[in-house]
């Protein structure tokens, strides 16, 4: 029993049933869907082809007792699910008993939760109380701590720093001190016992976002998530860009290696001034990224990826230093990269098949991951295939006239409905701009209420009569020759989505599709073949499945094979992070995963051209 | 047959009998010792209880056709030996046919020859030539190499300089490459085939003399070797200053660190100069000290050798890149240090012990060390006694009033005979100074000549009478306030051996001899039971085991059982360079030994005060 007002989720929760609800209750995701029964006798099971009730996932209520769809079940929802009962558990309130069926999908999670990860990281502590030297015992200092550490660290290696540092340590801690491995190195020794502490930084460096993510390794839990925009978008706004100024400007690789760094440092300072977390016990740091990231993070020329056979220097795991690379962890730290797939795809797609378990699914999946690349998964435990494409920054906000990161007084939702405009921004701020999720949304809303045409050009004079038309017609405007739509006008300044907004998202979408046609063709399957599709991106808020169906993003599955998941490769990270198993499992998807070169195909373009209309 | 005028080591090595001759024909070593047969049947075999004729050692001539004993035959060996046809091989000139016979210890060097060191060094190249990238072959240039490198160096490891050098080097060495590894780390990539060609360091780093040796390692030969005084010494002549200076001056240790660097890169230059080798080839160093100088060199606070309990910050071997200590080979390159057994006695004494193989005997042998600390170990096959003493620099020429290294225009050899002063000086120029062996040389013969009493005093008062007699005194001189000993009158300025020099001595002798009492009492036997006393040392000359004996340094044990090595610390250094196997071996030696702090000994100052005498 709960009382009446609560959500689905928490009347669920109660019962000791586990919803998956990855966007956390913010009715983004849609994946926490359940059908509410009609109000006939309970004995008459759940309806909908998709529903398979599972003993225990019932509960029984009065029939009818909740209150009407709202608006993100509306937007997340066709009406034809809605009719059917099809509730967000996350939106929809009870006000008595109701009988809710819960399908199976929604209660597997899409992405690998964090709890179910064991923590086995690559740092590990051991205390020990060494016995002090005397003439007795008068061996070296290093022979008396590989002694005590043996049965717990065996054959680790000491740095020349530490090796320095040695005989000064060993006495100002009396001798009773904390040993830190990463891997098979000797990275700190701090007095007394600390095994209870010990962090490591995660880290998804996109082309446009950054998200660093401060994980604690004892326990396995995200102490907090920091997204900064990469400092190298003052050398240019896609990776093509960044490599031409690596390649041809003297001292371009390391500016932009010194940004990529300070941009994650910077991220850094903020999660240590909120957590308290001390610096020196962060020992390492696992970053993943697409090819040109990676490259360019390890100082390493990314020529080769920007031409024919667009080979990489590097796909295996690098392991360096944090203080080789300016990580601003404890110096003697490591900094891991998870290994590169080919071309463009790198460890950051690496990150989402580990995150998403794609890899040990039987059916088959397709995993987007939206960035200023998108980077396109397809397969399962018996093969996996992958692409990328160009799709510029769009669904980061960039390049996009009112675009912006999802930080307070971003737009994350549009719903046009009855001749208005509903948003939804985050922090509830007034609105100031759009994020990818907002923009998304805004296409799609336009489309449906047939403000859009086919070919994406925006149609004021199709809007027809009546009171609400007018009301939307008044929205039309013009930025200097731009035609636009004012989404939202009790701002400081109003928030205009531009023509040019959507030719931006086209050509996005347009590049993504296309992907996903070669990669099915090359598969040698159908769109209704694949499971599920997930949406990933470190774009900091869940895109809405209905909006990207609609703009035609994705093939024109059931609603309920299309799930947000949010920064999957940001998670993937943290699980590499988290355990050495795991990052064994990420070499082997590395290995197995068969890239498609994109650029490579005559069939591309044409398909690219095709897939342009919405 | 050979020509009439030619040595015995010619007529052995013309007759395929290989002698020993460690000091190259310079009539020092005394080590090349053969017994001519007296002129009777060549029936008869050899006499004197020392030599075992072996079959195919006898050599048939006509008896008695040989120039008699040259001067350093008749210093090297007693009045007896001499009578009973002792000769030294290099030295001994036939004019027609003698029967020799070659006693084993002649045969057995007392140090392994290098030519017996199978090259297994932990440098190894590969010639590689790989496939160019192509869009059927568009794996990254890491995994390319790696693919190639499989079959000969697998598993290497991939530095991150080496890793932003590589898409510069695959194209530019047009993908016909040769891969250099040290260990498992790749260290270098070169144009074309030059697997022939892979240099290495030898360095022995001693408190005031420095030894560096430049090794080729595909042959096994040394190709050079230069020696320098230690640049530390201007932080003080011995350990015990230069650890104070270490400990208590601000940036202290700094400074000793790079003086020893500074030192070792002096000899590397002269030695690149004079070889034509190229820096980039030598991509290991290994280096021997003692533990001060090992932990001086390696930027290790030494503070703790200094006092009770003695222990030093680390005993097991160090290794790290060349560029972090600023060694001058190629800064990827290896140093690697030998390890250090306890106390003072460092990985220069486990060297002596590795080039000597004092470890694989079934015989006792006693090896010393003799530099600024007076290494000595005592032992065989199943165990293994060190200590260490602080002879001071008198044996390397220091602090003697005209001391010098063994460099042209140093005395190095004395005979008092018949009323005269005979000298060998370095490069056969004037004489302009003494070194150590000279100064151990021209101690034993004054003692010889009656000139100095038993406790170490010049005696002028008691040389007898007569013409030969009044010649010596002639040479007794005195430098302000000190009794002098004028060694030579004709260069630009008279060489004098002062009182002072010969306490300097005393103290060095006593100290080390006192050494050797205590490891004969810890290991429970008498003197005459050290099969062989082994003299090394890396003062640039090998010294006289007669007046070594004369001067009391070693115990009164026949001098065929004395050999000098020269600079054993060194070629051990090289063999551990040369193979991977012997500095296993090493490690098992400094494991193995068994330290004696002599510092802890209540005995020693009494033993040491009893060993002053003469």
């Amino acid at each position: 029993m709960v009382p009446a007002g609560s959500t689905l989720l928490a009347a669920a929760a109660a019962a000791h049933v586990a919803i998956d609800a990855p966007c956390g209750d913010r009715g983004i995701c849609g994946k926490c869907k359940v059908q509410v029964q009609p109000p006939v006798s309970s004995a008459d099971g759940p309806r909908g082809d998709t529903a398979k009730p599972t003993p225990g996932n019932e509960a029984t209520h009065t029939p009818a007792a909740i209150e009407p769809p709202t608006l993100p079940e509306i937007s997340l929802m066709s009406p034809e699910e809605i009719a059917a009962g099809w509730r967000l558990a996350c939106q929809a309130r009870v006000t008595g008993d109701v009988v809710v069926s819960v399908p199976e999908r929604t209660l597997q999670p899409a992405v690998v939760p964090l709890a179910e990860v064991r923590p086995r990281p690559a740092v590990r502590k051991a205390h020990l109380r060494l016995p002090e030297p005397s003439l007795e015992d008068p061996v070296a200092d290093v022979t008396r701590l590989r002694r005590a550490l043996e049965p717990k660290l065996s054959n680790v290696q000491v740095s020349l720093p530490l090796l320095r540092a040695l005989p000064r340590l060993l006495p100002s801690h009396r001798y009773d001190l904390t040993a830190v491995a990463v891997g098979e190195r000797l990275v700190a020794l701090e007095p007394g016992d600390t095994t209870d502490r010990a962090f490591g930084l995660a880290v998804d460096l996109g082309t446009t976002s950054v998200v660093v993510i401060l994980v604690d390794l004892v326990g396995g839990q995200t102490l907090g998530i920091e997204s900064r925009l990469n400092g190298q978008a003052n050398f240019g706004a896609d990776v093509i860009s960044r490599i031409t100024h690596a390649t041809t400007q003297p001292g371009g690789l390391e500016e932009l290696q010194r940004a990529a760094v300070s941009t994650i440092n910077s991220a850094l300072e903020s999660l240590l001034h909120r957590t308290g977390v001390e610096r020196d016990m962060i020992y390492e740091a696992v970053v993943v990224g697409n090819s040109c990231m990676n490259h360019l993070f390890l100082g390493v020329d990314p020529g080769s990826l920007a031409s024919a056979p667009y080979q990489p220097v590097v796909s295996e795991p690098v392991s360096c230093t944090a203080s080789e690379l300016g990580v601003a962890i404890n110096p003697m730290g490591r900094v891991y990269t998870l290994p590169n797939i080919a071309g463009f795809v790198g460890s950051d797609t690496v990150a989402v098949i580990l995150a998403t378990a794609m890899h040990r699914s039987t059916e088959v999946k397709l995993a987007i991951d939206l960035g200023t690349n998108g980077e396109i998964v397809l397969g399962n435990r018996n093969r996996l295939l992958t692409c990328s494409t160009a799709a510029g920054p769009a669904f980061e906000g960039a390049r996009i006239t009112f675009g912006m990161r999802a930080a307070p007084g971003a737009i994350e939702r549009v719903w046009i409905h009855h001749g208005g405009v509903k948003l939804q921004v985050v922090g509830d701020s007034p609105p100031i701009g759009i994020c990818g999720s907002g923009l998304l949304d805004a296409v799609a809303q336009l489309k449906n209420a047939g403000l859009l045409n086919g070919t994406g050009r925006l149609v004021r004079a199709e809007v027809g009569d009546g009171l609400s038309a007018s009301t939307l017609r008044e929205r039309f405007t013009r930025i200097g020759d731009v035609e636009g739509f004012v989404l939202a006008r009790r701002g400081r300044r109003p928030v205009v989505l531009t023509q040019q907004d959507i030719r931006e998202l086209q050509l996005a979408k347009g590049a993504i599709r296309a992907g996903i046609s070669i990669l099915l063709k090359e598969y040698g399957i159908g769109e209704e073949e694949i499971s599920e599709v997930l949406l990933a991106g470190a774009f900091g808020s869940y895109i809405n499945p209905a909006s990207a169906r609609a703009i035609g993003l994705v093939p024109p599955l059931p609603i309920e094979r299309i799930t947000a998941v949010g920064n999957a490769a940001g998670q993937g990270a943290v699980m590499a992070l988290l355990s050495t198993e795991l990052r064994e499992e990420a070499i082997q998807i590395a290995t197995r995963a068969e890239h498609v070169e994109l650029s490579a195909r005559p069939d591309f373009m044409e398909q690219f051209v095709e897939d342009l209309a919405l």
